[in-house]
């Protein structure tokens, strides 16, 4: 199959369970609520060797915030017990320091909840505030008022979604995989925890020869180990392979997002064939064909 | 003292030692490369609840890499052995993953050294090769091949250089800190590595009411409760105080940051006092008076 | 009336009619097509001095550009005549010349329409394609082929809508206007074209003074002045005032933007007062009072 | 000859003389005074149908402006006429109406002069005011007031600097001219004046076929015409080419700018091939040969 002369391969992506926890960030403009969003979703790519992962979702005006004012929406993924480990911190350390935030859960319907106790820095300053129907606390700190809920919503969402785009070379592949991930940051639901989005050293799980470590190079996607390694992968004539990896709400985002970000990696010149990793589908209970999507 | 009109408090900042390496990442673009140090550098605003601190130190050219490509730098800042584990695991997930990207040692010259074998996810395709007259790795991964060093110096530095800007409103002290941000950049050796650079929600050690946190809010720097505090530290007519706090490489750089960071937030209309925090002066060995800044 | 605690002066934008075309440019990836995008809506703040006025109105998916890429949608707005010849010129020298540009009309239903004949820039090497639906010319140039419509539809909008954002400093004011430029940049259909979409320098028609002078400073709204112009319009405690000036395709989209604006100013600390400007409502047919935008 | 593996055209870059001015522009935060200086900066790519060409030369500390605020320098380049029309034009239009900026002479050595008597938008409220030695104006607007100084040293400096990156693949190219705008931002005294810093379209004095272009294709370097012209000047295998364009106040840095640009594009995987533009040599007075660079 073809799709803008670009070789779409009869492969699906494997993705596993994990939860998710969607927060709002909102500041007094949006490129506040960005840097701390920013800084909340640092140190997160990979769950091999993070502690988590974690992107922007995306950007809320203040019409959609509790508090009137634009917000970044962030998604946190983990197992249950670090996740909540892990909102707590992020939260306390990167949002709460950061000038002008307030938080609030960006997942009210969710039957799961977790509880941020962040009040517990005002030391007994704090006190309980309503802020657009939410029930918050209002923490004096030295730049005002911290405001935020301590209450959020998470869900069994999916993660390691994912597609690989292919280059006659590095450049053309990279480019590739920037357009996808500019065409995934309009999908609701969902995010590219790598930096950039993208990741240029996919891993197969453990390693044949170093046998302490839990995650090695995928050989079989390496352009440069192509005529060294008996089951390449590798097609004729590619110089380069880039891993676009989603984590999401749930399967229709991640499935949108793999769908928007192929079509638009295939525009782009040089792109000539687009894969997905797998692991047999005996790991994952989630599986997205690639020629589905079309 | 005044400076432009504005308060310099007869104050000091007291400081502790940390264990610093500085890390240079290059990739195909400044963009690129800064794309990787922006990933590895989140969730490190505080040791007090993330796992170390770490920020951009700076911009370097291609004259100034070993590899001839731009380049950033970052300073990545813990204790001695958490520093070891930070570095292996931010590299690892945060620069290793990111695209056309290399990493050198920062610090060629400092005697204490760590390694930070990367070469393991090699699975034995790995090679060693020399690059700019440094002692490389080379990795084949799926974008091409990843190239750094494995043995990076670390030298005792400077943490929690630091100054108030106080404002007549919030957006005055924001804006103050943001100019004051903008002049530390501008400094060698030096990151401020909180959310855009700048802190809301300055900390004491301890709790008075909570025994069990590490630390809470600064109850005397808190404009909301001036009236409420009994020995409040906000000057009158200030309605809000960022606090900048800078780790460095040495004494020289975190002052030379402190004064064109202090200066900086002068120049800002509503401005109008500078303080600095301590504990009194028996904990950090380092002291910065704001006086002897000028 | 009032709105957070901001007061809403009584009174009203006065804005004028102006042709507007709207171009789709399209790029390999979403940075390159804002690079053209900004380029080409450079120099373009007010008709008083620039040769028309131009800015960015939103970006597109690729799922809504002819051509399958990432886009930046752009209003260009003056007199008919001037309209034509600041499209033929931005086109030309500030998009055909980026890298990997395409460029669409975006306004296909428009009845007006004016010609842009780039195609000879192909010296006889263009030829005529079709791309999306649209009737297009591929000219080859040295990165490859510029593929772009010729005929652009116009309309005739609105030019002036605009608010005063008042604060009790300089900073609150500005960050005011922030939030609402933040706000804007989510309407569709209109754009601000100041820098960073904001004015610090309104002005009103002719000088009293300097009688060659076409505009000059709008004393009633200068704080610095307030003690000495008799009939001042700066509210007591106002120490700086920023105006938003917003073009638009239509009267609706104007008056949502002004909305949006006005109450995403209104959340930002320190900002006391919104008003409007005319100029007695004799100029300009389109009257926007601020009191109808809640 | 080759560079990192990469051919280097035994060629020259024919440039021309043109007059710039060098213009300071500071502002309460490093990003308002980029914001300013990129509004006035825009629609000015290329004599041939912009007024003049513009660009950002680079950002100043503090330390090194007169007001003692983050600024940003820019050149503006044209004829002596038109560049006095011009840097009157944006510094009124793009500059005074920016929130915030002050504007100094970035030139105060040069012995030609020019008036930009910005004051008279002041309308009799204006005053003469010393800023760090220079003699200002200060005039009274909505946000404070505007300070500015209004005599601008220019120079003779040389316009059209250049060098081709030519790529094996559109994306190769693009990033090594990426890679070279990166590089040539760290040098002093010049500008790239294209969106982005380059050129998609190059292109030749006048038309074969339509007479009335003062500028059409080059089709000899247009890699899709290479089987169709009899002279082409594109090697084999190359599928894209870009130009970076350097205009700059002296010779020394635009060979410079050349040099530094060059190297970086070397080191883009992909790029395989450099050369420059010239017209035989009789139209301009400035030769830059390739092969003296290095």
């Amino acid at each position: 199959m073809e799709y803008n002369g670009v070789t779409i391969d009869d492969e699906y992506a494997e993705a596993f369970p994990t939860w998710v926890s969607r927060i709002i960030i909102t500041a007094v403009t949006e490129d506040w609520a960005y840097r701390a969003a920013n800084e909340a979703t640092g140190f997160a790519t990979s769950a091999i060797g993070c502690p988590c992962e974690a992107g922007i979702e995306g950007f809320l005006s203040g019409d959609e915030t509790p508090d009137g004012r634009p917000g970044v929406a962030i998604l946190i993924c983990a197992g249950k017990k670090k996740l909540k480990e892990q909102v707590v911190e992020r939260l306390a350390e990167c949002v709460l320091t950061a000038p002008t935030t307030a938080v609030f859960d960006g997942l009210p319907e969710a039957e799961e909840r977790i509880a941020v106790k962040l009040h517990f820095f005002g030391d007994g300053y704090e006190y309980q505030k309503e802020v657009g129907g939410r029930k918050c606390w209002a923490i004096p700190i030295m730049n005002g008022e911290y405001v935020g809920e301590e209450d959020f919503g998470i869900v069994k969402g999916v993660a390691g979604g994912n597609f690989f785009v292919m280059g006659e070379n590095q450049m053309a592949a990279l480019m590739g995989a920037q357009a996808a991930v500019d065409a995934i940051a309009g999908v609701g639901g969902v995010i590219t925890s790598f930096p950039g989005g993208i990741v240029g050293s996919g891993s197969k799980v453990g390693s044949k020869k170093y046998k302490f470590m839990p995650a090695s190079t995928n050989e079989k996607y390496c352009p440069t180990l192509r005529e060294k390694v008996e089951d390449t992968k590798v097609p004729e004539g590619v110089k380069a392979i880039y891993e676009i990896v989603i984590d999401g709400l749930d399967e229709d985002c991640v499935k949108e997002a793999m769908a928007e970000g192929v079509r638009a990696a295939c525009m782009v010149p040089g792109v000539v064939f687009i894969s997905a990793g797998n692991f047999g589908g005996n790991l994952g209970p989630f599986k997205f064909n690639l020629r589905d999507l079309f």
